[in-house]
């Protein structure tokens, strides 16, 4: 399709939805054209870098921290804006990317005095790779939609060596299969896996099912191998057995949280440069709302955020790889 | 190795341990090369009917129900002798396979007043396929051991299917590693992988560490998938992002608890043919014991075996295979 | 400013308990003094006739139910006013008294379009006896206090039976003495206990840590009891037991799970006229929303929201007593 | 009747069953009617001190710590015979109290080689005070049974203290009320209530039923009272509205596990002279031996169990008061 587009030399203003003007690689950028990103935290900063030297259309970032534009701008170019406001940045861009903490600040961000939704332009495309509250997410889109403009949520997996690297996976909720081809094609930019999982908030509800999942799995490979250490096996022979038997999971084969079972795992890094547990904390604390907003019963899962909130009440822990909740459970009797 | 002990015609005598009798078959089978049998159950009747076929050495049966005796007699071979009691049974064979349902009865067929140990010969390997506690197992190996034989636990993966079609995985703990070789050659007759875990009882710790990672993570896959279909995602668009994400996990991309997700999963076949709750349940059983006499805290390895010993108390529930926790969990509002 | 009544030469023993502008029973009614009631559910329609039979001065009332409106006014005479709105309301009154289902609805009765707080007048004391978050309960007192008004909270225990009977606790958050005083004096009209709990929210806090505790308790006496009577006990023995030991609790003493060990319980009443199971778990998640909110790791807590939550997923037991958890429980295999 | 014996003077072999020796205290003591007792630890030491003051019939005592043995002679006279064995105690009394620490050192004492059994005399009563298997309990006591003598269990509630002052409360499983009649009277030299629970094990049962409520109760207690102090509430206020509502239990008003809520707790005391956490934990661990046995699903007490498992990890806490479950907790973020 892109190749489509180019052949065909479609003015601008004629581009179906669903395309992007980056692509128009070989002409002259306008500022219809511009990409706004809000949110330069460790995960933002690195994928805003990846998506403005990719896409070379003008580019403009906003950050409550100025501190942060002021040292993008330095990294990344002259011709980098710096917006005021979320509502300014909107005024200047056609495709806004916003990758910001919690529910609270995406609702700011968006709907705020100062808001995206007080300068956004008609067909802009708004692209929110927060992991928030999946109500909250559906409830922005949907008013972004409502003042003429297009919505996706684009939540990530992968962490800031995901960001660096620009292997991200996001998962996408869109009300069209046009907007998510146009959220994909900036997407893959910054990441290399780009999934279409449903209508608007289905890329919240996929991740924070998948690290639903994810915690409880990697609790309950804690608990199995510290019970297999206890009764006299070996910890690797234990892991290569489950991990080709039927406990076989991620946590298990991948990120086992015994040390020195994998080498490549957070455990064997003394738990380091991983996932961390207060945000494997934040994350069960959207999966509780959910399941309260959709009366759906969790037990493991509800017992799984309680066990990292009482972890991650240890200033220690709460900023480790979640697989410490190996060494949570394993103190010596 | 088995080639070259044939070719080399020793003596059985001379035979070094870690091979077996069986291998002799050009020679005609003496009672010192016979294979008894105990527990003839659903596993036991397939596996034995395997090991009879393979192994061409006189064959002695033994189970409290004489007409399953009758039965593998009848279909097996007139030859298959059937033995009044463990210990007759013991005194004519040299290597003893055991697949019995709990405890007790393993400690009644090896330790009882007919059992194993009245009547064993010096040097005769048991090895016990049953999955039990893994303190009674070391127990009965040792006092087997003690009598002048030799034990191994040898517990088994892969269900009725995998009986009926000799493809069992057996995870095996033995004190030396030519018990292990020994097992292992008459296991292969009856599975397709034989896995050294350990010392004695580390069969038995490996499978229910195994066991208890498959609990939880199936649970967790039922939850996360409620939740998601809850939230209005589609079972398989979710399925396969976690399958490719950091939840993915034998019961979610192999036994997926929805139905219709996976085409071979028990589930989609209104939960037949799989690991029955009711002996989840009973594995889950073992696995408390065992973290009780070790101390090891479980959290939810706890609440999984209470669901399912609730799930249990359904007659209809308890014969389904253990991935029906999904339909426990997912009874609408 | 009792004491001023009182040198206002009112003799103390004309002076109703604990009243406000309502003890001026000789002088003519002023709308300065008029009670305004927001809330004509079960439990408000209930509170308001015994406040509006109490009280003697005049009574404004507003719900959203029309009907309820005009039932109250046809059964409780015709000089009962009836507001058009919240903030309407709050302009003719100088108490008002509100019982809401959730923190959504208080929200929008005091702080919505037509809410409260755009009609308040100065002084006026605002006693809201709905059970909602506690931090959206401070949020909306200190809104009310801005705008130059007084706030409370005062949830409500003891459920419509006590509504009924005017027989309510009332469990209070104020950010003065003399607001709690003033609002005792009403609240007595309504119930026969009124509890001081500490600055704004403790009321809020107080009655959901009570309930917390309540959950908890009930659900371990089902388990103890099902316990018990499975091992052979009688029911009643074991709870006389119980009931004089360390075991005991009012979900055990008085309210007791089992059918006929406690005459006056729900459960002997089919589980009817209690506290239903869906208003539990409303509360609960209210406990888990404050819970989330301070870092509280609860461990049995989460687990007991989530049980009602299953539980309240069967349309029946939702309608039942909470006590009803016992046969969720006690299902026979 | 007890008056009626001494009128009769009957002779020793007419009494009727339900009686006891010790009734005739102005005859000289015969050894007929001596009392063994098996098991000097903390509780046994001081309850025997009572029961061979208030007796004064013959006294033999026995303990595997010989130390134990001769500490108790010297203090409490020399009269006082140690036996060489359970057996040959049982040969010297008529009446035998057992205290002992867990299910195995009951089974030894009563059923091996050189136990109880071996020289029981017709018609001995055997009161069993240890808090064991309900399951073992009642198997040991029907063999002693079937040997011609007669058996109970009373396990105690009181702690050590209670011991000391003779304040203990027993739960009493017997086959005849006259068994018990006669428990009865040995066991109230040693403490003050003596409750009839029902047939053979019916003691052990209602006390695990019990201690498993008050485990979840003060689980249940220290979650709520540290969610209310972390919403800012007085732990004191908190404690009295709980204490007068439908949340009040023992473990809030006698055992609050909060410092300074209750002046006589131990957990003023820091958590000393209390309960011990892992004696809890032993108890929990028969609750769930008889809750797998029975198939009774349990949530919040198969969770209460692995808390207190892995607080009892800790060392310290599991000498501490098993309210300590409060600091375990209430770790600050």
């Amino acid at each position: 399709m892109l190749l489509l587009i180019k052949r065909l030399s479609v003015p601008a203003r004629h581009v179906a939805r669903g395309t992007t003007c980056l692509l128009y690689s070989t002409e002259a950028p306008s500022s219809n054209c511009a990409i706004g990103f809000i949110g330069l935290g460790q995960m933002g900063f690195n994928m805003a870098r990846h998506l403005r030297a990719k896409s070379k259309v003008p580019f403009v970032v906003y950050d409550l921290n100025r501190h942060a534009m002021e040292q993008f701008h330095a990294e990344n170019g002259k011709d980098v804006g710096m917006a005021s406001s979320p509502a300014e940045l909107a005024s200047r861009a056609s495709v806004i990317v916003t990758v910001l903490p919690e529910s609270a600040h995406v609702k700011e961000a968006y709907l705020g005095e100062s808001g995206i939704i007080k300068g956004i332009r008609q067909g802009t495309l708004c692209i929110d790779s927060s992991t928030i509250d999946t109500s909250v997410s559906v409830d922005v889109s949907r008013q972004i939609i409502a003042a003429g403009a297009r919505a996706v949520d684009a939540p990530i997996s992968g962490g800031i060596m995901g960001a660096k690297a620009a292997t991200l996976t996001f998962m996408v909720g869109s009300q069209t299969d046009s907007d998510f081809e146009q959220a994909r094609a900036h997407l893959l930019l910054m990441g290399k896996n780009v999934v279409h999982c449903g209508d608007l908030g289905a890329g919240q509800a996929a991740k924070i099912c998948n690290n639903l999942l994810l915690a409880i799995s990697m609790i309950g490979t804690a608990e199995a191998m510290n019970l297999g250490m206890r009764l006299g096996l070996d910890p690797k022979v234990l892991a290569s057995i489950v991990n080709t038997s039927s406990g076989r999971c991620w946590s298990s084969d991948t990120a086992n949280p015994v040390p020195d079972v994998i080498a490549t795992a957070p455990s064997t890094n003394n738990y380091n440069d991983g996932f961390k547990s207060r945000l494997m904390l934040k994350d069960l604390g959207l999966v509780s709302n959910a399941a309260k907003d959709s009366k759906t019963p969790l037990m493991l899962g509800a017992l799984a955020e309680n066990i990292y909130r009482h972890l991650s009440n240890d200033a220690t822990m709460a900023e480790k790889d979640f697989s410490v909740v190996y060494q949570w459970l394993a103190k010596k009797p």
